[in-house]
Formats: C-alpha cells, sequence, structure tokens
C-alpha cells in the first residue's frame, strides 16, 4: 500500500465463524468487496466488534490473510493485534505484517493489574518490531488498561505510533490528548464517540462497527464533514446515531452479526458464550437498519 | 422573572464559607454582579461546583437569599436542592421557591443504592411540589444514582420537569435522549461535556463552574453557537477547554476556589476535608487561567 | 457509663420514623428495653441500619436522646455522627456526647472524593473534640472514603480512638490490621463478617443490624466464643448466618424494618425512596425469622 | 490417581518461563519434587499465580505435562483452563485429560460482559466435555465473571462439578454457597480468604500461591484443622497470614517469582509487561519469608 497515511472510515470487520470454528471465507470476502465497493478508506480486521478476544491465533491469523488477500491493495489494512504478554503480542504484530497488513492496530490484553511502566513497555514493544504504522487502541468499556494523557504523549514519541484509537465515550478527553499531542498522533473515532465530533476536533476518520453495517453512509457524513458542510452533517449524524446506540446497548458482536444477518450476509452467531440478538432486541435492530438504510439511498 | 425560558449560560456559583462557617457575603454579591455585568444567562447556586454536599440548610439558604437578592430579577436564578430523602427535599425546594428562586436544580444525593422506582418517585416529588420549572441533574462521578433513559422519558411527562443537566461526560448519550424525548426535555451541558457540541445537537446552553471563571468567554462562544459561526465556534472552543480540563483533573471546589482567588475574589478554601490546591496544580491552573484572560479581551 | 470499654454485642438500632417525618418514640423505647432485657452489651442509634444517612440532624438529636434517656445507664449508648464536612461533624458529635451518649461512631461521609490526608483530618478532627471514646467506621458499600491501612496505624494513635468498626467482607483485612495496630486500637465486626471469625482473631464485639433482630442469640454466640466453646460456636454461627445474608441481599433499611414489624414492633417503613420489602422478599425474610426464633429459645 | 476425592493443600503452581519464552524445566521439577516431600496434597499448576493468562497454549501444555510426570501419581493434578471461548475451553480442558491430569480447574475469561446464561454454559460446557472431576474458578479482582449463587445452584448439579474456588476474600459468601449448595459442591479456599477459617466451614481445603512458598507450614495448619485444635490453628493462623497479606498487595506472579527466587528456585521474572518486585517491596517480601521460614522449622 505504500506509505500514504490513514485517513477516512474504517470498518471494524466482523469475523464471520462457522460452527466447527471455521473462517467463513466466501461470506467475509462477498462483505469486504461490498465495503470497498461502499467507498469506505480501509480495513480493520480483529478489533472488538471483531471478537479478536474468542479467537485463536490460526483463526486470526486466517481473517488477516482473507482481508488481505481480498483488499488487494485497493484500500489499507489494518489489523488488530492483541495479547496479555508483550513477547506473543510483538509474535502477532510481525505475523501481521508479513501477512500483507499496512498498519497493526495495537491491543492491550490484561489479566492482573498492568503499571503505566508496563503499559508504555507494550505499545512500545510492538512498535519497535514493526515496520508499519502503529494504532494505540484503548477501550475501557472490557479492559483495564490505563493509557493515561503523559502515556500518550511518551507513546506518541515513538516513531510507528502515529494513531490513537479511543474507545471511550468521553470525546473531552480526546480534546486535552489532541490539544497536547496533536502534533505527533492522529485520532480516530470509535463508535462510542460522535464521529462528527471528533471530526470537528480534527480527527482524521473513525474505525468503528457500525461502519461495517451502513458504509455508504458513514462515507457521506465523512464527506461532508470534509468539506465542513457541519449543519447538513449535524442533522445527518443525528439520525445515523441510532445505529451507534444499538451497538452500545447490545453486546457488540451479537449486534453486527445480527445487522449483517439482516442484510443478507449469513456470518454467523457471535462466539459461545456471547449469545446472538432475539425477539425485542432483534426487532429494535431491524427497524434502525430500515431507517438507516433509506437514509444510505441517494 | 415572569416565566421565560430557561438558556445560555448558567454559571454555577461557588459557595464563599469563612472559618467560622458563615458565608461571606460581600465577595459572594460582587461575584455575582460581575457575572452579570459579564452577561451570563442565568444563575445556579448550590450545584455540585457550589459545595451542596457540604452545606448545612441554614448555609444554603443563605446562599439562596443573597443570590435572588443580588440578582435582583436581572437572569433567573435556579437553585441547587439535594438530599437522600424525599421529604427533606421537597422541604428545600418548596423552601427555595418561596427565597424567590426562579427553578429549582434536583439533585438527587445517595447512600443506599436507589430503586429505578425510587430514582422516579424522587424527582416526581420535587417537581409535584413546587410550582417553577425543574431541572434533572445527575453526576455521575460523585454519585451512584442511575438515570436510566427510561426514567427520563416517564420524566420528561411530569409537567414541571422541563430541563436536564447531565453531568457525565458521554456526550452520545445526551443525543440519544434528545432522539427519544428532545420534544419534552430541554438539555444544558456540563462542563464534562464539550459545550459547543451539546448546543450543536439542540442543547439549550451550559450549567458549569468554568463558566463562573470565564463568564465573558462563555457568553462569545455561546453567541458564537447561536448565530451557527461553527468553524470560528469551533476553534474556540478548542482554546476555552483548558479550563474544563483543569476541573476535571481537580477537585471541583478546590479549582473554582484556587481561579477566583486568582482573580481577586476572596472566595475562601474548599470546605474542609477537601484541601485547597498548592504548589504545581495552582501554578498549572493560573497558567491556563492567563492563557483565558487574554482570550476573553475583545 | 463511667469508663469501661466496650464490648460485646452492640445492635445498630433501627430508626423508627412516621409519615410526618416525627420519630415513634413509643415503639423505639419498647425496642430498646427489649434490646437491653435480652442481654445485648450496648447500643448504636444512627449506624447505616438506623438510616443516619436519611434524617435531618433534628431527628437524628431525638433518636440519641430517646436511646439515652430509655437505656438509663443500663448499657452504653455509643452514638453514630456523620458529615461531609469536618466542621459539621465535629458539632454533631459534640452535641451527641452532651445529650449522654458514652461514646462517639464516626462515620464519614462523602461526596467529592477525599485525599488520604483529608480523611485523617475528618476522623482526627472529631476525636480531639470530644472526650468520649471514639469508633471509626467505614462502610465501602455505600461510600468511597478509603481508610488505608496507614491511616489506621495513624488515627490508631490519636488518645480517644480505641475502637475501629468496619463494614467491608474482608475478614483478612482485619487480620492484617490487627496484625499491625492490635495493640492500639480494638476491632468490632459489622454484619458483613461472620462475626464469630473476627472475635477468633481477637475482636472484641460485633455491632449490626441483624443483632436488633435476633438480641438472644447474638448474644448467646458471643458467649459461645467467649468461652471458646470453637465447635459449638462455629454450628452456631453457620445457623444464624442467614439472617445476615438476608441484610446482604436486601436493602439494610427495609431488611430491618421488614423483620421488626414481623416480631410485632410497628417501626414504619423505611424513608422514601428507599422502598419497603414486599411479595417474595417478604416472605423470604419471614421464613429466615422463624428458623432463627426457634434458635433463640433456650 | 484413580477416584479418590481432592483434599488438602493444593499449592498453585508458578510458571518459570525463560527469556525466550521457553518453559524452565529444571526448576519446575526440583519445585515440584520439594512440595510433594513438604506433604503437598495436589498441584494446580495454570491458576491466576501460574500467569495462565500470559501463556500461549504449547507453553501450557508443557507446563501440565511436566507437572503431570514429575507428580508421577504420588498427588493429583488439577490443571488449569482458561478461554473466553466455550469451543477452545473444552478443546484445553480435553487436551489436559488426555496430558494426564486428574481434574481440571475451570476459569472462565471474559472480554465482552457474559449472560448469567453463558456463563453457566460455559462451565457445563467444559464439565460435560471431560471425565474427570472439575473445579469452578471464579476470581473477581481479574475477571469480571459473576458466578452467581443461582449459577452455582445450578453447575453443583452437573455431574463432574464437584468443587469451587473462589478467590473473593468474602468468607461470608461461601457460608451462604454451602448453607445452599454444600451437600453436592465442595469449596476449597483461595489465598484471599483466611484458609483456617474456610475450613472450619466445612471447607476441604485450599488452592493457593502462598502454599507454593510454604507448602510445610501450610501442610501443618491443615492438619491442626483436621484435628480440630482450633486454639492452637487460630494462633498459627494468624502468624501465616503475612504471606497472604503480602499477596494481596504486590502482583500475584511479581511476589510468588520473587519468595522462590528469595528459597534458591530461579524460577525467572514475571512475563513482561508484569514487572519484578524491587526495592522496598522485595525487602518486606523478604522479612516475610525469613519470618515464616522459622515458624517451618519443627
Amino acid at each position: 500500500m505504500g506509505n500514504e497515511e490513514f485517513a477516512g472510515v474504517f470498518p471494524y470487520l466482523v469475523s464471520p465463524i462457522g460452527p466447527a470454528g471455521e473462517v467463513l471465507e466466501e461470506v467475509f470476502e462477498s462483505l469486504i468487496e461490498h465495503l470497498i465497493r461502499s467507498g469506505v478508506h480501509g480495513l480493520t480486521p480483529l478489533g472488538s466488534t471483531g471478537e479478536f478476544a474468542y479467537l485463536t491465533w490460526p483463526q486470526r491469523k486466517k481473517i488477516i490473510e482473507v482481508t488481505v488477500k481480498t483488499a488487494a491493495g485497493r484500500v489499507p489494512v489494518v489489523a488488530g493485534v492483541a495479547h496479555t504478554s508483550v513477547r506473543e503480542a510483538v509474535r502477532q504484530a510481525q505475523e501481521a505484517e508479513k501477512l500483507g497488513a499496512d498498519g497493526i492496530l495495537a491491543i492491550m490484553d490484561s489479566y492482573f493489574p498492568v503499571s503505566p511502566k508496563g503499559v508504555v513497555a507494550y505499545f512500545r514493544g510492538i512498535a519497535e518490531a514493526v515496520s508499519c504504522p502503529v494504532v494505540l487502541y484503548t477501550n475501557p468499556s472490557f479492559s483495564s488498561t490505563n493509557l493515561s494523557l503523559e502515556a500518550v504523549e511518551e507513546l506518541a514519541r515513538v516513531s510507528h505510533i502515529q494513531y490513537l484509537k479511543d474507545a471511550s465515550a468521553n470525546t473531552g478527553n480526546l480534546l486535552t490528548i489532541m490539544n497536547q499531542a496533536g502534533d505527533r498522533i492522529k485520532i480516530f473515532s470509535a463508535s462510542a464517540h460522535i464521529p462528527l465530533f471528533v471530526m470537528m476536533l480534527g480527527g482524521v476518520g473513525w474505525m468503528s462497527g457500525p461502519a461495517c453495517v451502513i458504509p455508504r453512509q458513514s462515507v457521506r457524513l465523512y464527506e461532508m464533514a470534509r468539506a465542513k458542510r457541519w449543519d447538513e452533517a449535524i442533522a445527518y449524524q443525528k439520525e445515523l446515531w441510532s445505529i451507534n446506540r444499538i451497538f452500545q446497548k447490545y453486546s457488540l458482536a451479537a449486534c453486527i452479526k445480527a445487522c449483517l444477518q439482516i442484510q443478507g450476509f449469513p456470518v454467523g452467531d457471535p462466539i459461545p458464550p456471547i449469545m446472538p440478538l432475539s425477539g425485542d432486541s432483534l426487532k429494535e435492530v431491524e427497524e434502525v437498519l430500515k431507517r438507516l438504510t433509506a437514509l444510505g439511498r441517494e
């Protein structure tokens, strides 16, 4: 992919897994093809939405391989890498790069509490082991990793660490980071933030599960933001928000898999013990999708 | 004050308390005078920033009296009311209204966990006991009160409950509330949100401690937002954010009292056991204030 | 009461409050009379179980007055004192002592996070303002006050601070405290601990809500422990535990008021917005009481 | 090992890992040999203390193999098995049994919140896939898995699920479980409880990291408990508690590895990013060990 910068709408890819644990390649390829044709600017397999935490390394490897092969250089692939141990995370990152990933989404998994020094050592370890750009990723809903402002400032000085993707809902905290380290690190929004606002503050785009379900609408919102058509963008963002809302309300994996199945992509169920949506939850998701699909038509 | 609607910049007032527990009336009056001349649209004594939780009822009463007397009808006074028990909160609300408050900021204090029904009963109890508008207020940083979307929707149907002031940092949650109950309840931002963004979503203003320290700048930002001069507003908001940042970083009471003392208002120290700022913290606050004061000049 | 030491079973007294906020003196007196005749070693009005956090100072004052008057020197009265501010807590402690309390149960209420220094200042402030023994009390379920081992060690050196009553369920932490400061501070158990085990470690008794409901059984367990009849005590403790279990499962105030009403003490409902028990919860409480009442017969 | 029941002192084994990620077999074997000669009643590799969460499956496999081979049938081996996904946990459990484990310590790892049904499905899935006894294990300090009383009762009916090892510090909760399901499930204590008290309530022993460091003293305490020499046992337990205290104060892995290195077992450092103890922490650990070593001599 060369050295161009990452910016725009990067959907978190679902991980379609069959009953025997196999990656459902066919539907995965057709989904990726659909996303690229819808105009997304990059692909991020193995984020939280992609159930990275539930997959073995062979499954993760296959997910990266299929993504890279199907993307075929049309958009950059930023692959999620995560472990509790530095050594194993480094190994995964190096393998992901060899498999053709254009960037690494570095996620810290944890069990024991990690000291601030340990957090920095983890991300620095990954960044120094690869030659592609690295995105720092933290998700306070699921992990106790505390990426303090001080840690971000220190890590932003490491050469390959060029992006931060924060999955808290605290947009003010992103503004604080931008005010203090915005010249050294670029910010991607997550689905817990209102993506338009992160763009307004100087963010470069968003990495999110909803973008996998409404790629065309997400790209349209991104273009409004790039063109600074703020009034129009605000109105559109307010309408699109309903999909972020359901991603917050339900399990990420259950929600994205329900959405894609409704849209005709048989991506399978979440990996047990996570349960699929059903009943009223499923109905709510269907209604939101119906409304948003209409919004995606030109 | 008649029945006009609340909108705009409502500073949370500091509570200046002397060493013997007495309200420092003189400095309090001169601060209120200064705020009104700076163009604020209302006054909110006895919010979190005003240390309501540390004051006895006689102290709270005096704070309301001085605010009402000094405001003298020029701007509305929305007085904070809080207790663990419904009965006592109702009594305080009725007294506050008799003392001349134009609105009630209803805060729920808690000790035991409260059931969702209990939360609704508390706010409904206050609203039905007064004849002025009521602002629902929750602050998840300090209180375990959980004001669910369902509770907001139910309370938004109670006649005097017209406003919600949410002190979480989760702006997306405010958008969800606006999408579902925005025709029945109006939203004020808190200092944990980026106030400009709450305005963009349809909020009517903000109630916040920083507005007590930078009233002129706050009003200017509000006017930019009202005029939809978005690019200018975003740039200005990004600069002003440093004061919200210090209010988040330090104890609210310690921070506002340090700021006002630096500005020449001898409002005293926070109420023990809360400690005043000192050393590096105080220096950081001084530097932020210096920068923002320059921004306030025309 | 003179200067004898506090030891044994100290029931937390319920606070019987009528619909207009009045203290129901008659039932309160008859309950106290019943407890003293059942052999309890002291009385603790205004603990968590006594809904201190829901009462105004005049209500609290009345509760202390009635307790002191009814106890009439037969057993010591250790009155709960609590506020967010040091000054007000000191005032309450001094008044409680003047009203005849033999000891002060010092509880820290909080709203803003309090620094370790602030925590020490609060308890020290109370202890230095009274001339009777002070019991440190923390309840991590309801308050964020963090009484670290270091703080306990420092406070244990203040002359009037002679007891600690910890309401966590972490008995190991009590053993750590005893190992490090056991020569300077005595430990009372709470209902979240298994009281017998705190006794085995060297504790001097327990202050708890269940003891208000099963005073006779509690005293019997205490006597077994004092006599080191361990096997008998363990078996009895295992049976009595079901009442601690329901106090943990349900709101303390709802639970104690339901229990006492079942036993024929019309103490009223919990203070709104706390809701009384009903339906299956009430049935479960009734069954536990039935079983334990049988255990109380000689 | 046949079908005898698990009871007594089961040390959590450290996982000695070298700089290249290799299992340090020699020191591991000599440690196991030492533990068995010290009289322990079983071995539990791959608990929290054994850093299971930081090891790849090949590393875990090697740890089980060496343990089984070295134990050589002298004491039962209960191997830890953990994953976020049911399928992978089942696979690990089946492999562990094939490798010769006499029991499975079933640990639930989590990332997304898991529904109560999902929790039951996870543990049931493992139990139904193996033919050896299964120990339920939860550790609320490190994982958000909520094993409710209802879930324990349901799981206690599954045929292979015969033991529960709870790593909370809430001993009262264990008594509640024993009172309700004690005829169907046996309880092991963890180092967060005071082990003697769990024995007094009817527990069958303890699985803990400290037992790997003071095996002889642990066995002596267990024997006192079995003989119901309570006064002696309480006094001894109080002295031994200092090692549980340091395991709580410091990272489990850092603490056990420091202890064993001091004792002459070169087990290496914790797996990065977990940091080894140093300075004052190390000194505190050394002093505790010195005192307890003396206590271990006959």
